[in-house]
């Protein structure tokens, strides 16, 4: 466990322009964001003013109490109690408002939560019930604003996350035959990561092949790999809780003419939108530049909006558009991770192609993190 | 794809008992109970009268076609499209409730939606902001109702996915020894698994080894197992969509007395519960039946709730009452599929147990799903 003073203290100064008077933090990329371990289903609050309260399962007394000193932490048998000591500290935090500077007593108090895909719906109702006091809001205000911008130390665990991705990709070079089912070769690319320090994947491998291609999301079946096929990889290890995103397109056997030209507008898109992810660009204006190739090659109409997004402790984190579609006016930032690839570009009934890597975004354009090779030939 | 229409049916019948026009389907085990096929990020909505409509990615449009015929399918090319569609299926619903025996003008119609871990919980705001003239309720009423007594075909895949779990520990018993670390072996078992046909893990591997076998959740990292631990090894591979909990302890080198103190009180219980799980019974009464044990063994104050579980397309489905303590008193039915083991019997500082098995509700109380063995020794 290493508790980040210095983020902690940003999120709080945050925290009080917001109005919010603490975070709930109950998913696994805030808490080690903050506190330097993956730990299932963890339960702290960080209060705009003072230390973190930790909220812990009994049985794990001795090792907490060994690893948080005289850390604040209060401990529960069932969930009962669990919710219990959630209330009992925000209502403390209430209280305390009132003498802090920036809490007027005439605002209801918020507090803020992750409202991702890892926050479970059922648990944001309990808790509005529970604390019908305060406001619960999402707290994307203070978190995007700590956790768009990476340090040193997270771009090197993207960039190892992204080399296992990239030893997983080989494996399936290796193995991609016609006959082989996505399942098959799923479990052997599953393999390769883990031995290379994956830790899962965040996203069900993805070996979409035929018609499949042309899907939205992915998954690794029984369907047999045809010759003639597209067949859409993508890989998603996580490395010290760090995500990676390696996508790409094989042709099985030889390419037809509509087939190359999917994958050379895409080989486009990647370039031009690689050349401008610089600080202050949009995720908006990073489509446009994809629509304008499109309406060049006369493939305007299959054109979606989403080619890049965040990522870090999140698969898709700020921006990410084809999530929160207020993203796409989002203004990038020097030593943002985003990836470049994210949507399909398809033609309904035929076939789709994606090519997906993870940037560094520089003055001078997207720094590539692991630099794989942009082939369509295996 | 194979449209489950008994299924829907009887849905739409117990929607009409509860004031709802229409169940939200946005998750895989729901869409792969009425559609029979997975897919990721579904979204499709099941009205309390007339056909299912399918809102779908308008890249796939041929395949679902040729799937669906001439089922009312809505396409989207963006996010906002695909909310656009689903708030206006509701307005017509809305309008056609007025029409339909059991909807009352005076009462605001009500929308289920599954609101547990897989149910993002911006998804469900947004929501709500967008379609306020109804009022948003947990689809548990219905679902709970369909879902919690399984059929032959549901029973056969859940025995499936348990068959796999016992290859995996199996593996498992074959690799642990002293100096591999959790990771090292979750790789093989995750092999293993993947090979004998699992499409991933419900919850990560959980080998808590050490002090750490007091954890109320688990993972597999870089800790060294050491000579004198307990090993806590929980494994939950799925098969079809249809989940496995296998969960098992050993003891590496000699046991301690008190060791195997916990293990055989964990036996009787275990034993116990077996005995009890007959029709009528609730969660909250086999939770007793521990209880007591524990007491007569002096281990009353590490005893805690939640034995028992159900298991199906979710890991943890109705009635789960670690998640909602009201479950307690759900009463348990004939071909009703739970496990017994889900706590962990833990002395703080020291360490703890578990042994989990999947089983089928009869007359006769449990019947074992697969009888692999009770044992602390590999």
């Amino acid at each position: 466990m290493k508790i980040y003073g210095k983020r902690i203290e940003k999120a709080q100064a945050l925290m009080r322009e917001q109005g919010m008077i603490g975070i709930m933090v109950m998913t696994r990329d805030d808490y080690q964001y903050f506190f330097g371990e993956t730990r299932v289903q963890p339960r702290a609050i960080i209060p705009a003013f003072g230390e973190p309260v930790f909220i812990c399962f009994k049985a794990e007394e001795d090792e907490i109490r060994s690893a948080l000193g005289d850390t604040e932490v209060k401990f529960f048998g069932h969930v009962g109690q669990q919710m219990f000591s959630v209330t009992k500290t925000f209502k403390t935090l209430i209280e305390r408002a009132n003498h802090e500077p920036g809490f007027s007593p005439d605002v209801k108090l918020k507090v803020g939560m992750q409202m991702w895909f890892q926050t479970p719906a059922f648990l944001v109702d309990l808790f509005r019930k529970l604390n019908p006091q305060v406001e619960l809001v999402p707290s994307d205000p203070v978190m995007d604003e700590l956790r768009m911008v990476k340090d040193p130390e997270e771009i090197e665990k993207i960039r190892q996350a992204q080399k296992i991705a990239a030893l997983g990709m080989d494996r399936l070079k290796e193995l991609l035959e016609p006959g082989k089912t996505g399942h098959e070769l799923a479990t052997e690319i599953t393999y390769t990561m883990m031995k290379a320090g994956a830790f899962g994947t965040s996203t069900p491998i993805h070996i979409n092949s035929g018609i499949r291609s042309c899907w939205i999301h992915g998954k690794a079946d029984h369907e047999e790999i045809k010759d003639g096929d597209l067949v859409v990889v993508d890989l998603t290890p996580k490395f010290q809780g760090y995500c990676a995103n390696l996508a790409r397109t094989f042709v099985v056997g030889e390419p037809e003419p509509q087939q190359l030209k999917l994958i050379e507008t895409y080989f486009e898109i990647n370039k031009a939108t690689r050349e401008a992810l610089i600080p202050g660009v949009t995720v908006g204006r990073l489509d446009r530049i994809g629509r304008g190739i499109c309406t060049e090659k006369g493939l305007k109409e299959y054109h979606l909006n989403g080619i890049s997004h965040g990522i870090g402790l999140r698969f898709e984190e700020t921006p990410a558009s084809t999530i929160l579609p207020n993203h796409r006016t989002i203004k990038i930032k020097e030593d943002m991770v985003m990836t470049i690839g994210h949507t399909i570009l398809a033609i309904p009934g035929y076939g789709g192609v994606r090519f997906e890597d993870v940037y560094l975004v520089t003055p001078d354009g997207g720094e590539i993190l692991v630099d794989y090779p942009l082939d369509y030939e295996f």
